[in-house]
């Protein structure tokens, strides 16, 4: 079959590999037919990550099931599924406590939880699991990591979603403790940060504030009803304070996810949204981060503190009495009821798609992305397109 | 009345100075019975804390009711009372939502929450209310901030420890997310380490570690049940990860509060206890920092890394998706249940207490605390003594 | 002053009566400028709740502060406040914990929680608070039950209804346990019920079904949003688990609050609503009882089972591993953060309010009210206007 | 193999029966070492419950494992393990929230849950999945329905009872949203009754109270420092509010389960606990019922007031602002943690065990349970004893 791999820093191709086959009982094999480039993807593109050249790569797939293995209970030939972005066993402690996103069976000892395709914050090498940026992807404990979907190719752009960055931008708002009539902020206004304002004002909160120094994800932000916060404007915390009254909000999501290389570094700068986030939200607030904190150099390490050390303002965070959630989204949680908002026509996450092409533009579409060129927010690859 | 007073760095001394009097309708006036010397009082005793010279200090306080406002509803003289260490109005949004430790109405705009007699990890100057180590106290709002206690003087130096340790040890835990049957790592085993260990221990943990440099503490840890970790012996992250199975507990509190100096200066390396419970707790665990994190240096601020930021493994924590909790305790979510656990004769805190002092003593024994002349673990002080 | 008085069955009249005044020091006078005839207001006007004849009635109330007590602390002459339709003090056990619309204090010892004028559910006499439906009111524990609101008088029928029903219908949802992507069940279109309809949706449900016999109801539960439900068509239960593919909602809200009295009786067999939410609701599901839930006969007692037990499907319940969340809302809980979503314009509860009058229109509306006229959802009075 | 066999009425027998086989590759098999006689069994046992006859019984079940399916991930031969009363798939909607006890998978539609060898409340015909009581047991989707203990086969009778009176009992306490400090009123002293006692001590209550007509079964209460409440000796909630000071408790569970015979018949009346525990709990309080609570008859219906419906005083429970939860007990939530405070030494249920016999005294032993033989409290079964 066809798949994108990973070959060394800033290059992926579409190459020929074996087709997958069942390996356990419980496995399934699924004709893919949707699948997203992540934002994490660039950590592995630019090579940061770690990932043996030759992984098939992509964590954020939909398709329909080809084969069943014989352990497996609810699932046939013909479903059509998406699979939660990190692989799952459903027993082991992490699991059973809903944190799948941080599964201990999956993983060597002493780490837990892992990507389709490999991590893309480094660490876990070989990958559990290729990824899905292929035609067929083998998907372990099949009954756990398959969430049916309604038969047809309908919202096929939105059900995607529901494998990263939908439960991800779910998560950090969730993690940071937002709720109904609350205020957020949100840092970087990427599929991430973009998902989780709208899934602040989904969810009834009151005020949403999103900062991003680009003005066309500002706009979308605005689109979607939140306040777009420009920093070349000033301090973004101080400005998000001025909107509240002095007071800061309710709560705060770190969704940068991964630096933007500008000329002056400031980008660069690994613990800034960490630090301005305890700035921005109030006394008892909460933070959340969905998604790495620590940006890795080009390298792949940190550039100025030494590996995952950040000077952080932790004596103002203890002092305001924060908390701070972290973590991989555990989208298996909560995809059930964001697949039926979808369902229900009450969620249209694809605002965020800008791209739907074929699996072979994957290589282009990585550079475009790598290197912000605008428009370039969002793409789907159609494996079964022309 | 006499009370303590501060007078400058390394110097306390009992003074006669003017009787609190009802300045609100919504004022007591409580004669004080025992008042304690809290381990943060040991910031404001070294002049890390910027306490104005001829400041009333002591926010441990337990007392009789002397003298009633016409705007209090449920109190009368002659009522036992003790008093959370932080005044809170009760009807702040902080307050309504249950975090009356970090009441918005008793301090200025941007900070939240004070402590009788100033806050020891500084910066609200003037204290909002006199401490409580003198013959004599004011209380505010105190409906909202005296907790009626059974008559008579029976397990006076108990209940006094629901002024802050009892339920500050009892926070720690549950900002860490501590569950029955669940394991417990407690960096520090002063007064509120082992309160924590205790609380942890009568809510049903199964394993209860804790870690602390003097061997009398460990064997007061020992002596209620928890397991002692002495790092002499080693990297207490280890050997706790040794004891769990290689696995590590599911939360971890930060109880060190303020760190002992020692020659080779480990001690006041300020980030350290924060990196080792990060090592210490499983991924998915969580943290519970019940104080001050930062350990200012003798000159107020923090040796090696500027004022309240710190070189944090912030990578590492968001790696394993923990849980980070912190602030001052919400001493009256808890207490009515922590005092029902005293005079049931379920729970006896005051293991902890080392010293019961007249008022006069109170010069020696901040120097011996401060000092940490073995034996002073916790000191109260009885105004009404002779 | 003039005020809407309670005086026979089927008969309230404005009368003049004394001007309230400061009795306590944390007392205000409030002016008031909104106030709402409540569904369960109806059980008072007919006779059904032991109301003393004489009292003034009314707990759905806004205004402007008038006269401050010398114990209140964050209020001024000249504020726009909206007060939560149970008396509060803020400090009991009740209290602390949340449970403000359980307030120990102003009721007498074995009943908890007193709206302003008397419990329309009967049982506490006399009121403890003088009622709303007057050009002023006395507030005891000012800084406890007065929620402030922007200045001047914009969207005044959108926060007169954080007074009741706004919140209740919130706490119908998070009684029953309904959170994001959830559906819930919502028997009964009147103002609670309709407001529980919008909270859901407002808070990303991903289904809400309201059931109602009145065909004029039901198009306002299509307006914002929800599946109307005909009783006249079928079985509701049946109904909703057809719609859902035979399973059944998450979650479920008891609404009817008051029985419609029908030509066949069927209205008031008073466990009927409880019985259908038992056969609606999926197993683990959970229900939401706001309000009274025994509807007692124009006798003030139950018709077939004798005060206060009802035939219900316990059985049922519990063989489903239901739960079942009741008691009046803990409107101080939700109302802050409910006011500002109408202050952001993210939520316009007016939608119910179908009549604003001036105060001498009271007898009229409730009569209209009552008696189910056609038109009569919801009812403004407006003590101020000519 | 021999197992324990439901013949009729009144009739169980050891008969030798078709050994257990890997049936899909998620099985094991598990070579029974431990399984006990549940007091839910009697409504199996007496007829109640609808089992077929020749249906092997027996839900609470301990032993090592045998055989392994290919499917399986962490198990392996030898492995000693126990299985929670209710079989689950682990991945259904139910399970992924953590109702495990509520399994969507193994229950025609409409139902929710099932225990090994027959639901002892009725409904579930045939029963998915043959019972323990016997030398082999088949678990399905072992990996989530097998909890791996310590080697060997010490704390036999603690590790047992983790297969469900352990977790039921904690259950219990959990449902009614006991805390810390709170209090609680049990009702019935079986091994529930005194396994939700002796949870609600360990996990730190300031007040238990058991309520029990038998002697013996409160003398048990007593020795692990409940307070025991003897009917005979005046109303139970009379009792119980007037050892809280008027108040009432917190919390309270249902643990009756299964009703006593006796000559007035008092023992029958099927809603007799649920509205006692409705009089002894204060306002905003919590109630469990973590069984059954309609009490059928020795026909299998409830006595007078048809299947599943009673006389309950909604009213009161409404007007009080109780909440109650019920269903069978999520074990697997609770488990591993229970298994820790065991193997740690920190819990010992144990002391409920009264006797340990040989398989073949099954049919004995169920007879004496039966006929509430003084000193039957809890029997385990040993298939491996001479």
């Amino acid at each position: 079959m066809r798949a994108v791999v990973y070959r060394r820093p800033f290059e992926v191709a579409v190459e020929e590999v074996p087709d997958p086959r069942i390996e356990q009982p419980n496995d399934v094999i699924v004709r893919v037919t949707s699948t997203c480039i992540c934002g994490t993807d660039l950590y592995l593109y630019e090579g940061r990550a770690g990932v043996e050249p030759g992984t098939v790569v992509g964590h954020e797939n939909l398709g329909v099931v080809e084969e069943v293995g014989a352990g497996v209970t609810a699932l046939e030939q013909g479903d059509r599924v998406v699979m939660p972005f990190t692989v799952a066993c459903g027993f082991c402690r992490n699991c059973r406590a809903g944190s799948s996103g941080s599964c201990l069976t999956v993983t060597p000892a002493g780490r837990a939880g892992s990507p389709y395709g490999g991590s893309p914050y480094g660490g876990v090498t070989p990958a559990p699991c290729a990824g899905g940026q292929a035609e067929y992807l083998r998907v372990p404990y099949a009954d756990v990591n398959c969430l049916p979907l309604p038969a047809g190719t309908d919202h096929e752009s939105d059900y995607v979603l529901l494998s990263d960055v939908f439960p991800t931008g779910y998560h950090g708002c969730r993690l940071a403790g937002l709720s109904p009539g609350g205020t957020v902020a949100v840092y970087g206004a990427g599929p991430v940060g973009l998902m989780a304002a709208y899934c602040a004002l989904l969810c009834g909160a009151s005020g949403v504030f999103v900062v991003d120094g680009r003005p066309e994800r500002l706009a979308m932000a605005r689109d979607i009803g939140a306040v777009a916060v420009d920093p070349s404007a000033g301090d973004p915390a101080q400005q998000i304070r001025d909107l509240t009254g002095g007071e800061g909000t309710d709560t705060g999501v770190d969704a940068v996810g991964f630096p933007v290389p500008t000329e002056t570094g400031d980008g660069e700068e690994p613990a800034a949204v960490l630090d301005q986030l305890v700035r921005t939200v109030r006394p008892t607030g909460g933070l959340g981060v969905p998604g790495p904190c620590v940006r890795r150099g080009p390298d792949g390490v940190v550039p100025d503190a030494g590996p995952g050390t950040l000077l952080v303002t932790i004596g103002t965070l203890v002092d305001k009495g924060l908390r701070l959630g972290t973590g991989r989204a555990d989208a298996r949680r909560y995809d059930r009821q964001l697949r039926d908002l979808i369902t229900e026509g009450r969620a249209r996450p694809s605002f965020v798609v800008s791209h739907e092409l074929p699996l072979d533009e994957a290589p282009n579409a990585y550079q475009m992305v790598d290197q912000r060129v605008d428009g370039f927010t969002k793409v789907v690859l159609r494996p079964d397109a022309a």
